[in-house]
């Protein structure tokens, strides 16, 4: 038995212990909106954010980017379960900026000449410019933080299957301070049009 | 201003107040592990799994489900990062159990006619079996939720880029009690190869 895998169980049994009436929260979010972040050990958008159980959905990947399946997840956010305003919160210190594609590719150039693509469509791996059949995946780094969060909120924006009217907030959350930076070019490049 | 906006950051105000020493985090999580899990609003994965800040990678999408970026970011999770353990999460009364892509399709049948994909790798629409040059979208839903947690375990456990030495644990969170529950068939999935 994993030493973590008991710590977690743990932890959970507490909680379960403590759990009160969340059983009867409802599966739309109560406060209808949505955080994009990153998977970040540092960030707890609950705790940076106010959030209590109920409140809002948390969609969070490596940089806290804006991948198809960060959208996917959005769509449905607004489509089934109500959330009307969006933020995409990325952070200081982020390990995507410590890195890039070529970087990884030769971390895993073994593991990548073995990796085969599947059509099922769970992949954001594809053909075309860059792209060799699969063995190429786009590991979403980026370099400048400001910018990478006005690009996010751009592609949600501009994407087709994205409502024109919901608004999207850009942030920068610092780790230094626990602070959420507003990214003005982000803030303008979301407002509802 | 939205009245939303307004809350999250005098929410964060406070935790800025109270951030302590936190700035002094280091990036790589502390824990050495990584949780996937819905982005629904009633989980969250801090509080139901003992978490405090520094300590574990959080991922989540709609379903919590193991789509090529949640693999991404796992893999750098791993291979930057230092996790060595992994747990994936589910939980019921899942949104992704109650429609599927024909609902999905019905919804946005507008805006998918007029979607179009670049060839820039964020995309998880494909060409190929049931894709049509993006226009289709695999939404990730499910119908079987021990099922769903087997089938992301497993499909993690055979990605050509994932060490065969992690473990993944498959879990599902009930959402009527708090309570962390084992899929036996996802832990089997999931051992260390």
């Amino acid at each position: 038995m994993s030493k973590i895998l008991d710590e977690v169980l743990a932890a959970n049994q507490a909680y379960v212990a403590g759990f009160g009436n969340k059983g009867s929260l409802a599966l739309p979010p109560a406060r209808q909106f949505a955080i994009l972040t990153c998977m970040d050990a540092r960030l707890d958008p609950a705790k940076y954010a106010g959030l209590s159980e109920g409140d809002t959905h948390v969609i969070r990947n490596a940089g806290g980017r804006a991948s198809d399946d960060a959208i996917r997840s959005l769509v449905i956010s607004y489509k089934l379960l109500g959330t009307r305003e969006w933020f995409v919160i990325h952070h200081s210190d982020c390990g995507m900026q410590l890195f890039d594609n070529a970087i990884m590719s030769d971390l895993l150039s073994k593991s990548l000449e073995t990796a085969s693509i599947d059509a099922s469509g769970w992949h954001d791996t594809g053909k075309g410019p860059g792209c060799d059949e699969g063995k190429y995946i786009n590991w979403l780094t980026f370099k400048n933080l400001e910018l990478s969060v006005v690009e996010d909120v751009q592609r949600i924006r501009r994407h087709a299957l994205v409502p024109k009217n919901i608004p999207i907030y850009g942030f920068y959350y610092d780790v230094k301070t626990g602070k959420l930076v507003e990214v003005a070019d982000a803030m303008q490049a979301g407002r509802a049009l």
